[in-house]
């Protein structure tokens, strides 16, 4: 059956996004510093070939685990869901070409026709929770595996369901100070994970967890 | 000159103690499941022969590189700080022999004579805040370095200083879901970290973090 997972990257304090981080600011990257931030947290992968690729900005990057790792994080994915802040910031940054290639179904209150975008994807605006998405997730994904993309409240609304098997999480050495947390909202009784595979680079600590 | 350090433990989500961990609650561990939480997030180093045999808690226990990493931590440090609570906590749970060896600065607001204890730890008392603490620590010192013990607070405090050299964290595969956080109330401006070293175990991932 079909893995749900997240696979993210996370500042050394916990914070998936950096304070001034919204839409509001999207053109003003010097707002709080959030744009230098960021780009500290994320140098990892702006580095890879693969994401290089899939974004379209140009040849080049580094091939090797790290790489792989990316290439497997896509090739694995059948289906994604986002929250609508999530959308709403790559609706305005994404290429053309979204880079996910796999239906894309985003937790909105919003009510919207599904928009198709070259390349494979389509988003679809749902409108009746998490566990609804995650079951047309399912149907869409087939063999494939479904990944929770963010932001932190989706992963947190999942976790909160349990039904995240497994936790992929690029640890970048620096600190927001402050932000959008990852961890935070979580009930009492959550699944427990066991430490998978480590993979250390300069540029981040690359931690995967599985349930237990 | 001697470096100023943090080894800690650490879940998941970035809690130094559950929630419910108080010394209120020391003698109810059944409190919120605090126990099993701290246990499990601490299994790895109740595993190891030198913290074994620095708590008294028998022979055997495991030798290895996480044991030699306990031990280097120890041997390193020539004197040691922590909060009040912390304190607290350890002056009713700690054995006579109290496992620190060196001179260790409490930051209090309350007035108290030195407290020598068998085996080279003596508690002092400091009342005029943590940059008079930390030159304390470094007369004491001498050519070995200073531990920031804890608890969460205090670290925040030398991390906020900007005086924090080395961090060192064991991130245990763990969810705590609430407690006392590591990293919170920063201020924006903070010291830069670059990996050293990550180790990786199944019970956690020692993170080891140097001053960029």
């Amino acid at each position: 059956m079909s893995k749900v997972f997240v696979n993210i990257g996370l500042s050394l304090d916990g914070y998936m996004a950096p304070e001034g981080m919204t839409l509001e600011n999207w053109d003003s990257p010097e707002y709080k510093e959030w744009g230098a931030k960021w780009g500290t947290m994320m140098s990892w992968i702006l580095k890879q070939q693969y994401f290089r690729e899939n974004l379209n900005f140009g040849p080049g990057g580094e091939t090797g685990a790290v790489n792989d790792m990316l290439r497997y994080t896509m090739e694995r994915s059948g289906a994604n869901i986002m929250g609508m802040r999530m959308f709403e910031q790559g609706e305005v940054s994404w290429p053309d070409e979204a880079p996910f290639h796999t239906p894309v179904y985003v937790l909105t209150h919003e009510k919207r026709e599904p928009w198709v975008r070259p390349g494979g994807t389509t988003f679809y605006f749902v409108n009746d929770g998490p566990e609804s998405a995650l079951e047309q997730a399912r149907e869409s994904a087939g063999d494939r595996d479904i990944r929770i993309s963010g932001g932190a409240n989706v992963i947190q609304q999942y976790l909160n369901l349990g039904v995240i098997d497994e936790l992929e999480i690029a640890l970048a050495p620096v600190l927001f100070g402050g932000g959008r947390r990852l961890f935070e909202n979580l009930h009492q009784a959550m699944p427990e994970f066991c430490i998978d595979e480590v993979l250390n680079t300069p540029d981040a600590a690359h931690l995967r967890y599985v349930r237990a």
